[in-house]
């Protein structure tokens, strides 16, 4: 499976095509629309978010209700063009809307964005040409494409869950029975969060950082139960899933680091409490008595749950601006401000979860084979079945 | 640019083909030999390495001294692989010596490496079928590939340079004036610190973790300098520089996190302490007041140094085993030993170091054309000035 | 530069992602228009193509007239499917939508079509499932993606034209001055031809094939002109622009055979009278007396005009249609029959030219850098200067 | 499955790595030289046919005759690099060689060769380094690669042949009762030519091109019998496996052009007689009542055998040279002439079936999953009894 997206902020709208998702699936627009919901709330949202209703359409590879093996093509309208067709106007610009395009050119590069580098390499001397694309907006086709990976690991049954670990420095006590616990759990927050008491102090320091102009980031952690043996590969390099995760979840808007099991802790054990002790019994044949390694070893799944986490930074869209530089005049000014939020970690566990996803569900298809859903549910409860009298 | 690499830790040797590599670039064995060596030293190395003396040969691509523009492969003959023959021999196993080669099946997997996960998922039931891919021997090619990147790099003026961190929880104070300061330092130290004090600490953890028959790992910091600005690119999340190296770096044997900048710590933060304030002057341009954000903003480089810090589990193998099971009679044993360090961070420090550097030199090329180095350097000179005057 | 396409004959629309598309190009919906009114038009075209006309839609990647180097999508709606709501809806089908859509069920597959390979290979048992992605339709989006990259090739000096040299066995005699003639008199043509006598008995047998309830195929030939020498390579096998252009040639719907200049001829002439000597002057530097390879050598340009043909078989779907098997009853019958055209070579070699386009442009883009059309620009121009002076 | 290769025809050796190779599959050395020794023979081969005796050596991937998953390297050592050290040396050049690598140096470009295009692009002023890497002799990698997807076909029961149908226009009657009649026959003549009577002429026609100081071409064919239905695709255009193979024909060395089925001749035929009717019977299933579309609708196999048509240009290297230019001088002189043949069609058609057969066994892969040989083998048979009973 593979995906392009396409889209800018406000434009007319994003576009997402899938390609190699095997037939038969079951799949509907609901599917794909309740990850665009989970995406676009949160405690710490801003105004953004009340215009945006994301509501995806489906126009190719799915008759029925079933994908049929054909190009997957999603796209979502913003409904907020209407304000912007001159600014955002894919003709060539009439002299006398110059002046309303004018008040939207971006000149001030806003530190931690990519204005200013993508200005550079692409010679914009209109920023906006650099924003509208690099805007976290492109997310919402990245949980699109993984809202129908989701699909299919569910199908699986291979569950994925996502649960935030830290905010802005409020760090949670994560305990949680299993991934459906989880689940049911960090759904019911706020800021997706399974400790409550965290919880609470979270919301106060996204508050904080509101009433300062400021911003907040945070740690998401990913789960993944349900993941057969062997899944990534230890023979090329480039086949190894937990170098495939890390490089997407690195890939997120705004994420800085990722990790998987106990991750940089790793550097302060010793290997007899990192590595986790192989045991074997009857019923489910061999399996590891903890989880420290977070379900990976030599690039492969070894049947534990996935857990990878990742960093997002605070949002570099300061309502107390930074200080930057205007490119024409070479004057120090403070830095534009984009309509932002003041914390968008909650959102962005539901991007690093689907973007997980689709990573996940690509290496499953790649080692089951690719065309027909049916044949990988066999062959995924065949090699569990092996797996398990192995 | 792209590579491929194969060979086994106690087969006839390893070979990796680097297509892509521009014409006209200065290459020579003891480019690369230099970094094969320095992968082989470093406080607390086994037997292993000394057995081993790395000396690559170049087959194809480098007529007199300079790349031609055709593919170039490189070889290591595993000098260890006349005690292995049969072993590993190629050919169809003779029977009379299939006892011979039964002394070294390997069915209790070790607890952190690819053994029981490869042998599920390709059915092997001697897992030295896995284990003799997945070794970290495999890094060997990794390094020479990286090495001819690196090449390139310093010969358009980038800098690559790697030190450690972290070693078994005692952590460096990691004061350097810049890359050259800390290759210098970094390269002086047994355990590749450039803080003496810790230093001594790190061979006194290694030591101890030796007598324990334990193992220890630790963190690694890889600095580029030198970079132009927008290498990478925000249009496409698989265009994203940082996601292309979190994802190399998290594929290297043993790695189980990677940050960039501040990385995990920009969670407790808050957006006007993590962001680095844009500002200019007339000599230099565009630059930033610091560099928290590691030299990444939007996935392309912003001209900062790039920092890039990766974490080594302990290996896995340890003298003092793990609790497994074999695999046939499902009784609990101790998980096989395979000759090993009780510590290897030193010298996959380098292992990071080069593969970081092929992305980044791969990226440069993608960006600056392909074909010839002379236009490469060219074009990266006259990038460097726009950027300098933009 | 990459593209993926989406979409079925019967659906909402379709749908294209291009991405790596330099930044700077100018760009309209009139420049995609046109070409795929090119691709409506023809001698031979049955009634469809009076439904659809075909207008583009972009939604991304170009600002006031210009690309922004982001991905651009584009999407032609598919005026007729509003009488296609049920038998082709995305989401799941009312029972009492079950008759209708029962009545356009395909189960009698077309001998030269994909519908009972697909059928078999997806297990599904209404080929309409594949037929609607295997239509000829889907040629749309690649005149699309192809009329990108014709724009950009324009703006380097670079021109494609295409003319037909056979329809069903009447041969043309292809005489013309340059491409620009060419283009000139073959878009005159009904036929796509430049040869007026040949174009008058090329339809009159499209005219009997029609009457017998037949169809007819042909021969295309696309021609480059303008190519800077040196595009493509020799040093890897899939580098080399002439395998690049075979596949995708190749991968047209109902193209049967490619081949560069003389191509199938080359077995029936001695070396001495197949390969092109090789002469200067000062003025135009190195140049070829003849053009018997089409422009090719080694897998590169070697700046004389590209010729590539392509052979078109007959459409599939015969009004006088082919014996087949009901898939269910296993009975002999005779095949479905969806509106179809008796010829559709002229269309097809639309379809060429852009596919051609698109390659070719990518080897260009692949070859002078990647992100502004200015500095690929400048590239180009100097390569053409250093390849006079070589 | 995807290869490089590297190599220079003087150099030291010839390299390939395979990645992807299924585990479990036999293999051993003598499966690729017999390949190997196939392309070396063959009535019109020159004097470096005696010289080398290509002998594989496998250096990983493979332990007791069986692949274990991981990376197969392959490599042949030139043995007529001993009297080549100097001129092709890895190193940079001592002075006092510089005599003798001058008189090997190539500044008279041979019409037909990569050495002016490559020696433009790459600004090669010596077009040694153009013509080592461009050289014929890379062939040699792509059979070693090929050989090891021969051994996986015909471990599946698909049997690939391939023979000559004309050289220098004298045209073979191809008749033949299946594949392995066909490969009995051609391989046991000189020219690999099943028809005796032709045999001898085309020996004349070589013997006669030879006297000239000139070489003739000719046309193979390749046959593929037993491929499941349904392999490649038509959802994409990317994946349609007769794009693949037009792109790995056209991309060997010499061949100008390529056709499944009839392939040109489907433009002089109606509709009616060019598409395959289809029947069914109980104990085969569905079949073609013939095979002129070569096995291929849709992009995919249909169960019929493969056949695909490449063409081979004469040699270029002529003994009586065709005019080229001196490249420093300006002046019009003969073409360089390095060793050759008069004619390497019998050869060529060795490499054609090889690069043919690794693209067939890839798009198996692709299809029946990637790990382990005897799944893919259990898949292929599952899905010939599914079709068969469809």
């Amino acid at each position: 499976m593979r995906y392009l997206t396409a889209g800018e902020s406000h434009g007319p709208g994003l576009t997402t095509i899938i390609e190699g998702v095997p037939a038969h699936l079951s799949l509907s627009t609901s599917d794909i629309n309740n990850e665009l919901q989970r995406r676009q709330g949160g405690y710490g949202r801003g105004r953004r978010m009340k215009i945006e209703k994301d509501l995806v359409e489906i126009t190719s590879g799915v008759r029925h209700g079933l994908t049929t093996g054909a190009p997957i093509a999603l796209s979502v309208t913003n409904d907020d063009f209407k304000h912007w067709t001159k600014v955002m106007g894919i003709d060539a610009l009439h002299p006398e809307d110059e002046r309303s395009v004018r008040n939207k050119t971006l000149t001030r590069p806003r530190p931690g964005h990519a204005d200013l580098n993508g200005a550079v390499k692409y010679n914009h001397r209109d920023m906006r040409n650099v924003l509208e694309r690099s805007s976290a907006r492109e997310t919402t086709m990245r949980v699109a494409a993984g809202s129908v990976a989701k699909k299919l690991l569910k199908s699986l049954g291979i569950t994925v869950g996502v649960h935030v670990l830290n905010i802005g420095g409020v760090k949670a006590n994560a305990n949680y029975r299993d991934v459906h616990d989880l689940i049911e759990r960090a759904e019911a927050s706020d800021v997706r969060c399974v400790d409550e008491t965290a919880s609470e102090k979270m919301k106060e320091a996204i508050d904080e950082a509101k009433k300062n102009g400021d911003s907040i980031g945070g740690v998401v952690q990913v789960v993944v139960e349900g993941m057969p043996i062997g899944v990534g590969s230890h023979v090329h390099y480039d086949h190894k899933l937990d170098g495939k995760l890390a490089g997407a979840v690195m890939s997120i808007n705004a994420f800085k680091g990722v990790e998987v099991g106990i991750g940089f802790e790793a550097a302060n054990l010793p290997g007899s409490q990192v590595h986790d002790e192989i045991t074997w019994d009857a019923n489910k044949g061999f399996y590891r008595k903890s989880n420290r390694l977070g379900g990976f070893e030599g690039g492969m799944t070894n049947g534990m749950p996935l857990k990878i986490n990742g960093v997002m930074k605070p949002i570099a869209t300061l309502y107390k601006p930074l200080e930057s530089v205007e490119i024409e005049s070479k004057e120090t000014v403070s830095a534009s401000i984009e309509r932002s939020d003041s914390c968008a970690v909650p959102a962005a566990a539901v991007v690093c979860e689907n973007v997980i996803a689709f990573e996940v569900a690509n290496a499953i298809v790649h080692m089951f084979g690719h065309d027909r859903f049916d044949r990988i549910q066999e062959a995924v409860e065949r090699h569990r079945t092996e797996a398990r009298e192995f």
